[in-house]
């Protein structure tokens, strides 16, 4: 079974809008560091070591999408289980839970890639193969 | 053809982290604003009036997705196009593209639903069904 | 001496802008999510309920203030001290500092109030005497 | 007189909280916005280009403050004029006055350094002299 990650948060105040309830594109920037977190559970290193040692600045997005099921409110609790669903050669898929008790909030998949600045211009990135050994490390 | 609108922003410093870009979950907030200013410039009350007149709080998320194509930074001028691709009884998808200049850098659907608040719980809401004058508005 | 509480956060990659630091505004959001955890810690009820009691929404700001003395970066765990340092009849202060271990980041003031809607505008507020019992609370 | 830009938004609904209201820190942020808009109408280049050019990465803050005076909802349009209220050598202060056609919003004061990288340390920055090409690009 896949390794996976819980990052625990208590929804504030200024994550909610006008509906009360936490605004959606919260989940995904919740998400991010999640996926950031699992990576760190399972030791791989911070994306500033990677830079510096491999040129890799980290796992950017090619797709992102979420299912919200029930909303969240702020002064709640909530956990996300992260954890990675499948591994192809340039990319991997990762599927994250969130969860206020045993009630899901809101669902949602990242496709990632690994990625390195391109040398020709600093503001363009392209993916490179997956590293084997951070990939060990997540199995 | 469907009605669409363009919603035109310039990308802030704050709105990129650390890999000069800008961070993913913006571009869903965007999208969100884009979706509102459709609405506006179809003729659809603002939320806070359909709220006191017919008790419909907006239009929630039920699903969200984008895919990332090209990155974009701080300075740079783009614009979102927004539309309604389809309507169904209780929900509609909208889509998303975000362009500079010629180049897309990422395209988006949401499926919203019309929501009220549920009456016996303020922090609930719930779907019903799309108001056939907004929909006319919108085709 | 007055009370104080700790707010702990880990510093994600988005809160964090191009320079590699945290955004400085993203300083200001976590001080008013201390300043609720203070008044959490200290037994006042959550807003929500204390809109349903008295009408009090909360505590709107009407001043704030901070000095930015260190940077910080993602991955870092830092705290938040927080506390009311004066207190008037219509309004108080609190003070917040930020540290990564002993290193002071940032240290900030807000002059807040305690605030009822409006009932003739509902978006407009206004500042009502401080309540005996929850300035009890904190002291 | 001072020259002075003015930066136009228009309030989100993710831009408010859930007291309907623009959440305060956003202010701090679109100050921040204002200030490299006032730069740029001024004529000094993209930090991009100062830091290739120079090493000078922007205009960090070393103090920021704002008063609040009237509160603003989503679907208004706002503007903020900004301008350079003194000099000294290593500092400046940026002013900047939120309003909605006549109605001050807020008001906000900056303290800001150019900056260069630290060589010994890039998470780390230094002031230095304020560049006196700049300086008088804004005067």
């Amino acid at each position: 079974m896949a390794r996976s990650n819980i990052f625990r948060l208590r929804i504030a105040f200024s994550d909610c809008d006008p509906a009360q309830i936490v605004f959606f594109a919260n989940y995904f920037k919740w998400f991010d560091t999640s996926s950031r977190e699992f990576f760190t559970a399972c030791g791989v290193p911070s994306w500033r070591d990677t830079t510096a040692e491999r040129g890799i600045i980290g796992t950017p997005l090619v797709d992102a999408q979420a299912r919200f099921m029930n909303s969240a409110t702020y002064g709640e609790d909530i956990e996300i289980e992260s954890s990675v669903e499948s591994w192809s050669n340039k990319s991997f898929v990762m599927r994250h839970v969130a969860r206020r008790g045993d009630t899901v909030l809101c669902e949602g998949r990242e496709v990632r890639v690994f990625a390195k600045q391109d040398p020709e211009d600093p503001l363009r990135i392209r993916a490179v193969p997956i590293p084997e050994d951070y990939r060990a490390l997540c199995e």
